[in-house]
This record gives structure tokens, sequence and C-alpha cells, in this order.
């Protein structure tokens, strides 16, 4: 299988636990890209004025490429580490309908 | 000014009209990229299950840029063209957390 998955992840953090959290998920992003090459692109940001709102636009080759990167060691110390954190995880699968950047 | 703009856009398009509104935006997309330097990304999806719901992020290199995009010939044969399309229009600032891409 070849397509690509496009999704949007919408998460609510725990206020409190903030900082704490968009470590764990800077670090998580940089290390997936860099070192799996089915991690196409992993864009997160957050809200100016809800900052606890977090929107993540995901991108993986294929579906083994999104299932071996939920098997890996930083994709798991990222789950782990912010299962107290994530008040609320939505998943939305997507369509691309023109991507482009520099 | 130098700081960059990032934002995502939320639409919702009268679904009648949904081909003729993707043509639309995609043709200012690849416009507005190609040829405006400060136009740094636009990547726009839409919902799988409710495909007239569209969402764009948005990077422009600073509020000049940003504000020079919207006199753009291109940008203005969307908004005039695809102005009876929108039925809603939603727009959030947003700041960066970590966004990486191959």
């Amino acid at each position: 299988m070849s397509e690509k998955i496009v999704r949007i992840a919408e998460l609510e953090i725990d206020f409190a636990q903030l900082d704490a959290y968009r470590s764990l998920l800077s670090e998580e992003i940089e290390a997936s890209v860099n070192s799996e090459p089915g991690v196409l692109m992993l864009h997160a940001v957050s809200e100016k004025d809800r900052p606890e709102q977090i929107r993540i636009l995901e991108v993986y080759a294929n579906q083994e490429a999104y299932e071996a990167h939920l098997q890996t060691p930083h994709f798991l110390k990222y789950k782990e580490g912010t299962a107290g954190m994530v008040k609320s995880l939505r998943l939305i699968d997507v369509d691309p309908v023109m991507m482009r950047a520099k």
C-alpha cells in the first residue's frame, strides 16, 4: 500500500504541564522526522489565545510507515511520558487539497 | 517586523461548489508559494468524512509579506472567485511548537 496518510491531531493539554508537554513533543518530532524515512511531516502548533490547544499536521509515507512509527522508542517515550498530560485527543483523517512550501 | 506569521484557516465550503473551490484554491496556493518570497507554506487539506471542511496551515515570513500577499492578482482572483462558495471562515493565530518535514 503506497498511499500517503495525512492527518490532523487535535490535543488539549493540562495547562500546568504544558511546558513539559511541549518539550516531549518537540523531541519526538525531531527524532521521528530525522530518523524515520516514512515520517514525512510533523507540524505542531498551539493556538495563541489558548496555548493548551495543540494541533499537529502529520504526513506518513504509507500505512506501514505509520505503524512502524508507533513502535519506535522515541514515540513510545512520548506516548508514555505524556499520558498524564493529555486531556483529550482527536484524530481527523484528511486528504491533501494542495500542499506547498519553500 | 521580522516575526513569522503562522495561522490555521478553517473554512466550510458550499458542497455543490466544492470541486470549483478546490481548483481555485489549488491554483492560488501554487501561484503564491511559487511567486511570493514571503509566502513560506500553504498546506490545504479537507476532512475525509466531511470534505467541505477545509483547513489550511499558513506560514508567512512576516506581516509585510502577508499584507503584500493580500494584494496580489492571484489572491484577489481566489478571493473574488470563491466569495459565493465560502459559507464560513475562521482564522486561528497559532505559534509553532515544532515544525519538521522532509
